[in-house]
This record gives C-alpha cells, structure tokens and sequence, in this order.
C-alpha cells in the first residue's frame, strides 16, 4: 500500500489532489446504526474551510461534502462511508510556473525524487487539502466517541512565541477566534503577532494539544500498538508537524521518577490518579485520565520574500513564491489534529473489543 | 491483532515476557541472500544488556540468542528468521509482591484493565525485556541497511539536566561510556547526577538521538505512511518514550519560516539543502540529508522512596518498591532507538521498490 | 476494516451500494508512470455492462467511469487513483418489496443479522454491481501486467450443461459470443440452453476459467500467502463462485503420484514443465507455466418461479421474485474474474521485488 | 510481510523448517482468560503425527510442544502466545541428493528461482512440518470457539477412488481409522488402495472435509473479506490443496436455480433453511446452519518411481527419490483443515464485533 489508508477496524482511505478534480475518503468498517447526515460532516469540514478570516488565505472554497455510499434511510449500514468533496476554486495557472523548480520545505523535491514527476498544481498530493478526506472521516469518528461518552477537544496552545493560559481557558473561544486559540486575550496577541509575520513577508509555526476526555481504562495494545504510539504516527503524518508529545512529553524526559510518577488514590470505589503526568496512558494502554497529546506545526513554507532553490535543470535559482497563503498552518489544522485522534482512538476501541473472553463472551453468548 | 507485529514488508513479531521462559522475536520478510550469524546478532544484544557498569541493573543475564530458522548455509533464505534468548536469571520472588498493588508509572493498572488479570513478575509483557526482540530484529536490518549504504548512530543526547556538547561529538564514546553519550565530559557529569538521584533513591530521565545518513531521497509515503510518523510510532511504541522529534522538532514551531526553510543547491549535480532544519524528511519523504530524531524518555518508575498508591481489593497504600532498577531507562534504550530506527527505514525501502514503473521494469524485464 | 479493501501494496478499496449515487474504487499503491486514460477503464468495464444481449438484463445502464485523481497529464502519479461511476438507471420501486422478507440464495437474511438492518435496494451492497469497481481497478492492474509481458484471459467454460471443446477455442470468440464462450459452437448451444431455462422460470450456473501467459517463475509467497491461496481468496470473493481449482483441480485429487507430477525438461536453456497439470504454481510460487485457474459459479438466485421463504416477521410465505435478471452470472462474471486475477497476481509481483538482497542492490545501488 | 503471518485480530506468525532446529508459531490477539495448557495443544498435534501407521511415514517424531510466552497461571493473558516443536528426527544425510536437482511436484525450482537458494533438507520451509505451526494454533482457536458452542469436525470423505457413504458416518472412527475417514468400511478399502500404490511406488490424493456447527449467523465480511473467501485462502494455502469447495460446491454450478437456492422456514421462532446447498453461508456471510467446506488434495509428489527431470547445473537427468515419504498426504491433512478453519472462523468473529453500534454499547456503555 501507498499509505493512503489508516487504520485496522475502522479504516480510512483518502484521495485526491489539491487541484484535481475532486477530495475524498472511504471509511470501511464504520459500525452499522449510526444516525449519519451530511451535516454531521460539514460542520468538521466548515472548521478547516478557509477565507473565514484575515489570517487565513483568501481563496473562497465551499468544501461541501456529499454522502455517496454506506447510508440509508439515515443510518449507517456497515458498508463503506464513500465521501467525496469537489474542487471549484482551483485556479491552476496560479501554480504552472513552481512546475519547474523545487520550494524550500515543501515536498516538490521528494515526489519528484520518489515518483519521478508530480502533479505540481497547488501541491497536488502534499497540498493541505489532502486533509479534507482525514476531517470528515474524524466527524464519523467524533460521531461515535460521543455516543460512547467520549469528548474530543482541540484548540491552538501557541502561535510564535504567544501561548494561552491556562487560567483564562474559554472552551467557546476555539471556534470563535480565528486562531482557534481558547483565550480570547492570547488570541489578539498572536493576531498581532501574524501581521507582522505577514508584513515581512514571512511565516509562523506553533502548538496545538488535543484533549480526550471520558476514555475508559484498557484501550491501546501493550507493544507497537500502543496508543501513544499509534497516535504519535497519526499526528505526525499530518504535513507540517515535526514533533508530538503525550502528557508531559519533553518535560517528562528532564523531570525525577518522584516527580513524573502520578500516584494512585480511590475516587468513587475506582482507582483513579492523583496527577496526570502521563497524559491518560501508561504502558501503550489508556488509564481513565484525560489523554492530553500536542503537535508542534512548522512554520508556513509558502513564504512570500526570496529564496535560495534549484530547478528541475539542476540551476541554482532565487525565487519569490506568489499565490494565496496562510502566514500560519495552524488554526486550520486544528480540526485535523482533533479529527486524526478521534480515528485512532475509535480504531483502538474496535481492536480492544476481543481483548478477553469475557468480551466474546458478552456479544456472541447472550 | 494484538500489535505485537511491526512493519508491512519487513514484518517484526516479538513475544516474551519478562520472567517467562523466553523471549523473542519472528522476522518475516527479510530478503534472502544477507550473510547473517548469531553474532551479528549478539553484537546489539549486548549494547542493551543490564549488569555492565554501576549506573545500570546489578542483574547478570547472558541474554545468548540462538537462530532457530530462516537462515541456511550462513545465509537468510527468505523464510522467517525465528530468534530467541532464554530466561536465565529470573528470581520471581522478587515480584510477588507488586501482584497485588499498582505501581506507580507502571502498566500494572492498565494491563488489569485491559485484560482482567496479569503476568506481574518482573512487568511481564510491558516489562523493559520486551525490547530484545526489538533489538535482535534491529541488528537484522542494520546489516541490510549497512549493505545499501546506508549507516544509523543513535546515542544519548541528555541526562536529566546534562546534555552533550556538538563540539565534543566523540562517536567511540557511544560505546565506551556506560551513559552512552558521545562526549566523554557530559557523561561525567551526568554519572555524577545519576549518583545522586541513586542517592535519593530517585530516579532521571533523558533525550536520545539517532541519526541516519546515506539515505537516498524518495522513501516513505506521502500521507498516513510518512517516514516521520513511520519513525514516531516505532520510536513512541518504546516503552517510556513521551515524546518525538524530527528534525528541529518543537523548535521549528517557534521558527518563522525564513528560518526554518532549507534552501536547496546543487552539489556534484545533485540537488542538496544547505541546512537541515527537517532533518532529511520533506512531506513524509526523505530528501537525500541526513535523518534526525529525538526521542524524550521519561525517568525510570519504579523508585525506592515512598509512594501512595492503591492495591486490587482497593485499598489505598503506601508502598516503597524493592529490586534491582536502572536510574536512568536511557543508555539501555539507545540500542532500541536505533532497532526501530533501522527497521521502520528497512520497510519504507522495500515499500518504495514498488513506487514506480521503472522500477518493476529494472527486476521484472531484464 | 470491514473487508472493503483488497491487495497489499497495490491496495483497492471498492464502495457503493446498487441503487446509491454511485459505486466506485480507489486504488493505493499504483506505481507511477503508468499512461492511463478513462478509456483504458472503460472497456473493462463495457465487457461487464448489461442490456446486451437477450440472455443478459435488459437494464440500460451506462456505467461511464471517470478518473477523479492520481493521473497526471496522462500518467498514474503514484497518489491514489479515484475511480467514480455515477448510478443512473436505478428504480428503487421495483424493490420496495423485498424489503420485506428474505429471497432464497441471496444475502437479505445474513445482512439483517449481521448489521441489523440493510439497503435492500437492489440487493445494496450485495449486488453484482459492486463488482464495477473490482472491474475499474482490474483495468489498472491489467495494464501494467500487459506493460511487463504477461496476458490475461478469462472466458465461459461451460454453461449448465454445455462445455467448450478444446479443439475449438477461438479467442476472439470471447468477446463476441453473448456468453463469452471461445467456442461460438458451444455457445449457441448454451443459449438455447438458457432460453429453455428462461421459458421456466428457471436460472443456470456455469464454469469460468482464467489462463495468464507470461508470468515470471518466483511469484508468490511460500506460506499462507501463496499464489493459489491469494487467487482463491480473490476468486471466491466474487458473489456466487461456490468452488475455486488450480491446474487439475479436483481431478489431481483422483489421480495417482506418477500421473499428477510434471516431469522438468530444458528448454532454450531454461528448466521447463513437460506437462502442467499443476497450473502453473508449485509450493505457491509460479513456475514459470501458464497459470490456469476455474471458478464455479451457481445459478442466479433471482427466478420467477414461486419459492418459500420468510419475512422480517417471521412469517413464511410464498414469494415470485420480480425485476430484471440475468439468467446466468458467469458471462458477465468472466471480466471480474479476470480483473481479479489481474490485481492479485500484480500484487504478487510488487511483494516479491523485496524477495532477495539482488533485488535491493539493483534499485538502490546503481 | 513475506506471508508467514495469517489472520487480522487473531494473527499467527508460523516459522521453521523440516531439518532447522526447531518450527512454531506466534499467536498474536488471542483473548485474554482462556485456560490453556500444553496437554490442549498436544491433542491436535498428536492428530498430525507421522509414525502410528503403516500408511504413514516411518518417521519417529514426538513433536512435543513447549508454551514459551503468553500463559500465566494456566490462562491466556492476551499477549503473544509463542508455541515451539523442537525438531528431533531429522537425518539431513538423507537429503544432500537432493539439493542438486529439482523434484517434480515440489517447491524445489519455485524456491530457486525466487529467493535464489534454498534450503533443501526435507523440503525445508516447503515441507509438510510447516504446518506444525497452523495446527498448534488451531488447537487454541478451536478451544475458544468451543467455549462459544462452534463445533468443527474435519475427516477424509475421499481417497483416490474410495469415498465414504454418508449413511455409515461415524464420528468415532475419525479418530480410529489410519485414513482419518468417519467410515470404518471405506477406511479399509481406501487402506487396501494405497497398499496397492505403494507397491507400485505411487501415491494418491483425496479429498477432507469440513463441517461447523453452531456458528451464528451473521459472521464473516460482505466484500473482499467473505467467510468463504477467507475460509478458501486458509485452505488453499495447505501444500497439496488444489481446489475448495464450499456447500454444494462445483455441483452448484451444474444445478439450476430452482435446485440450488434454500427456502427459508421457521424454527423456533428463528429463520432457518430448509437445505443447506450454500454450505451455510450467503453473500460470505454465515446464514446460521452447518458451513461445510472440502479440500481436494494431490497425490504424494515425492513417489519412488522414476521420475524425469533437470538439475541445477540445467541437465535432464532421471531421478528415483528416496527416504521416508507417505503414499497419501490426506489423513494427516485432516487435522491441519480444521485448525485452518477454527482460525479464520475465530478471526471474522473478532473482526464481526465492531459491526453494529449495539455491539460497542454492549461492550463500553454497561
């Protein structure tokens, strides 16, 4: 496989390229019964959507999903979730002239390296519209953690050097800033801050963390399942992030065992810890805490001031990128990073559900 | 699957626990025709091996693998290369105890959980043991990996707060010192802070690197498949691990992207970036520089000071665990970086063969 | 995953229900540089299309597909290829009955139990036309294949009771003749069988066979994934095939040692089978002989005739099944069966470029 | 993955060869709780075992299986179960002619023209002991379906031209019999054939079959991933198998619709079939009633007479084999039919919990 799916039980497969003819996703293995619409998706889609603010790109994209496969009458049935969304803003000649040469910190190079040409237009396959197929996917998912009980919240921790505190946390906030940040007051400063990114012709990076609250204890596989692991390679295969950690994560590494260890104590007749270093698992396996991820996201590489690069000739050129770009990857990915764990953890539940003859046992001798 | 296998083409299957009888791992997939001896083998055993300096565990085990398929005439025939080391040193006295609490820092909680009861002598499955068969499988690949020209050097980056100097870069170093760290100075310092922490009957954590150079460009895919979250969860499924970086990692996000972008030039005809803040990985796909990643491990759990924590009958208790413990997890994991470094390249090289026609034509048409 | 996916490296995963929007395939893994227009697909996919001829249903249905990504100014990218065709010729109201109960030989009951409900529009996602996206990606698989010197052929072998004679075979026959038989003698035989059928209400089965030339020695793998064992699986996934053979098949079962073996001879140098009664493949690997496979396909279950059944009530009652049926599945079954051999055997070939260190040496090291 | 692995949640990993020092298999995702000992898995491999009668081959071999991982206490603890057979009886002399030329009806060319060598004593990987391996893991799977009321029989229905009468079917005699067949009076005619073949220096194939009661209905994947699909790729992959049929089988194919679909009826308030043509499974999905399945499978390769053939060194030349070498492969086949059906079966019921949401509020909303 060529990596386009993910997932063992409830599995993905997304296509398409940026200025193709269309962007989607197959889901095959999503449980049958589940009260499923259009709208159900549209509202993830709508968080990715672009032109919504100023720190976004100007390109007016509708992105509106249609359902063509694996419901009915409502419900899911249990056969595969073809969604499909059409490409109507792509304006090709934008691009006609990065065919030739290679961007810094894109993935011209490497396609070319590994395919032998691509598909050039806005990117093509690398293009952060690949992930449109990964968030409606992430809204079926969402869809069905929630009816479990399981809550899923993403927002933007940092932008540059601005980062929300955590005393003014504002859960309304994420969808209403247009940093996605859930302080209102961090979110003004990053805003400032991207303008002047902006002015100069440059970019910025930042942080996003991912929260799942209401996860059971049990969920993961002790080895190279774990769902720390499996998570890690579902954040990091989002473009743009080069680095992920679980709980404390880089923290953990630079504190004492007395001071990483969370203790246990009993709360309502169940064990439950006392802190939450760990980020909700230990050993690969979930522990009925909250599990707290983060993906750090590098700065745009579309950047508009002049650049050193070389072209498909083997000439050392400079070159000025031009186009619709957001100064800041971002905001946008939010519901990218929300969505990629909501499919991991689904897909960790399903996987869990034989994980002992009592299970079996429940299902198939009632 | 329970996740005890890793890999689509270079396919690892590790079993054992940490006081069974033994352990070890099943390599399917490895190309046929690679000179291999149980030594090739016993060499990255022995870089894991406990009872060899005073910062690690006073356990004497042989940890002696023996080859028990797959490999005919001194060479692999394409058929799965069965390792195995026995159990020899296991005193499960020891253990009896931690049947009946939860360990703080542990998967005592979670495997309970998950399963309903557990192997507990020594950790068991989630027991550091585990790891063997990661690392037997790694000094498979390596040698294939060395064969094509391609070379891994993992070593420890930090200790607690203690980190190497670039300048110092010693690589003899890495085998020499018992922290692993390639700068003999900084492992002074951090064998000093380890004594310390022993002192206080607590324990470190730290940063490991692994670099990989002579990779061509063009391996690994271009969405879920990336070569850095192929690397994230190989490297995140090692137990203790909290964090992964490629790259700049978490310091590319506080990047703009002026300074985070590689400039590309051209080098004997061949198109080269004059830095490497991605550290060799552009859209999921290696770029022909060299690979870097970090993985941050928190410190060793278990620990001799007091903790609180709760048993199986639920009871809350205080607890203060006996045996013989690492420290620090780090030296010990610099060998298991490396493996599932070696193997996650291993597979994405043999995924990549399939990735053009041109390909198929040079071994099906000649 | 719930099985919607199929194949290894070169990956498809096929979706749509019978009377949905649409039915379609994306295909992951298809190596780039292949040319590839819309046309290639669609004349698989006439091969299949119905309203033919008088022995297949009179629907009218277009079936034009279209490639939504993963080609590039003529070529296969490497990216996933989308493949779409629209349905436009449903009328749901033939169906609304079999809503409600459960039609003899077909898959209403097992869906009910397994899903607890189903689209019975059409059979849903039971109908042969979810056989339109094995077809799609089979055109792919088929052109590579035919790229590397190895050609396809499936076609009818018998009919109720009409066989081919050998003596007879005429390869254009296949697609000219309404039952894809090469033999238009046996042909027009077995449409007058299937008229008689027809007349009383009644259906027919038959035999399809596939022959591939061309193919390497070395194909396959030796345990589970054997070359056979994949083909059967590829083979019997294919609604009503009841029984799958390799070479002599079941005869091998009835014959002794000294007539089942096939003596090796040289020819132009090169080791050669004198006979083939093993169709091609030994100890799952191909040998370098044609390739010969059968598939027994039952009768359709769709007849006019009056039949006991029961309802969602749990009511038995007498039904007459309405609509638009093919007598016999096998003609339009002959191209699935080709197609499905096409992406097995093409997968194969991709597992296999890893089999030996030469191989790697050659991509990697020239 | 070189296809030494086999099943989605309940995963084997099989290794070893004829003359290595010892084969096994790796059980990844068996569930946890489920009282295991050796003396379970010893029945099945004693089922297996050459040297009991004279139809068998002479070879002493205990086969005693050693549990190395994945039980505590006598129960599964869901981690990998590691199963090894040491290899005590091999006489690799008896082999070394072999390594020169190339047997007819064995893997011996397949094996050279893949991987370039092989290892040639006893047939090596290619050799029946692989299925030590298959069969140890089907004594696990069998005991958990057992533990869900699924019954599986598996005996020999033909041999060449003797086949037993369903009239005097006894199951007693499975067990009893040298041919494994559930009729003591065919038994003894099959016994006189291969007495008669032996004295030619010939062999003979037959035929097994598979029966399952007490399955559910609703198991197995609507697509690729049939039950029947599934059940043909795990038979077909036993050595010698050469064709599968399901139900009625290759029959189906010569009946008419009328004949070959199953009315539906009531029965304890349950839909039933008043026949069983299907073998019990509709649309690859389990329908409730007995699946039945056979496979036919070739005459002994290895026969004593002369053979004509080419050797490494590409000379015709004429071979007599020698050694120790069954005149039928059927009654041991037997056992290896059965674990390859409990193993599938065991896995599509695994995979079948995530099918409907019900099933995960079962599990994760008590």
């Amino acid at each position: 496989m060529a990596g386009s799916s993910y997932g063992k039980l409830f599995q993905i497969t997304t296509w398409g390229e940026s200025h193709g003819k269309a962007l989607g996703v197959v889901i095959d293995g999503c449980p049958a019964g589940l009260p499923l619409s259009e709208d159900d998706i549209q509202i993830f889609l709508n968080r990715r959507k672009p032109g919504q603010t100023r720190i976004s790109t100007p390109r007016k994209e509708d992105d509106n999903v249609e359902i063509l496969s694996g419901v009915f009458e409502g419900k899911t049935t249990g056969t595969p979730i073809s969604l499909m969304v059409r490409n109507t803003s792509q304006r090709s000649s934008d691009y006609g002239e990065i065919a030739e040469y290679y961007r810094p910190g894109h993935a011209d190079y490497t396609f070319d390296a590994k395919y032998g040409f691509r598909d050039y237009r806005g990117g093509g396959r690398s293009s952060g519209r690949e992930t449109i197929g990964r968030v409606a996917a992430g809204a079926v998912a969402s869809k069905i953690l929630q009816q479990l009980g399981i809550r899923l919240t993403a927002y933007t921790r940092s932008i540059g050097p601005v980062t929300i505190e955590d005393s003014r946390f504002d859960a309304q906030a994420i969808l209403e800033t247009p940093t996605c940040m859930p302080d209102r007051q961090a979110s003004e400063k990053a805003e400032a801050y991207l303008a002047e990114c902006m002015k100069n012709y440059d970019s910025a990076g930042g942080v996003i963390e991912c929260v799942v609250e209401g996860c059971p204890a049990g969920i993961g596989e002790p080895v190279f399942d774990k769902l720390d692991a499996a998570l890690s390679k579902a954040i990091m295969s989002i473009g743009a992030v080069k680095a992920v950690e679980i709980g404390d994560g880089i923290l953990a590494a630079q504190h004492k065992g007395s001071e990483n260890n969370d203790a246990f104590r009993m709360q309502n007749s169940q064990a439950v810890k006392s802190t939450n270093h760990a980020g909700g698992i230990l050993g690969g396996i979930s522990d009925g805490s909250t599990i707290v991820l983060r993906a750090h996201v590098k700065p745009t590489p579309s950047i508009f001031s002049k650049q050193q690069t070389v072209n498909r000739q083997g000439e050392e050129i400079e070159i000025a990128i031009k186009g619709r770009h957001d100064p800041v990857i971002v905001p946008r990915a939010v519901v990218v990073v929300e969505s990629m764990t909501a499919v991991t953890l689904l897909d960790a539940l399903l996987v869990n559900m034989g994980a002992k003859m009592e299970h079996l046992q429940k299902i198939y001798q009632e």
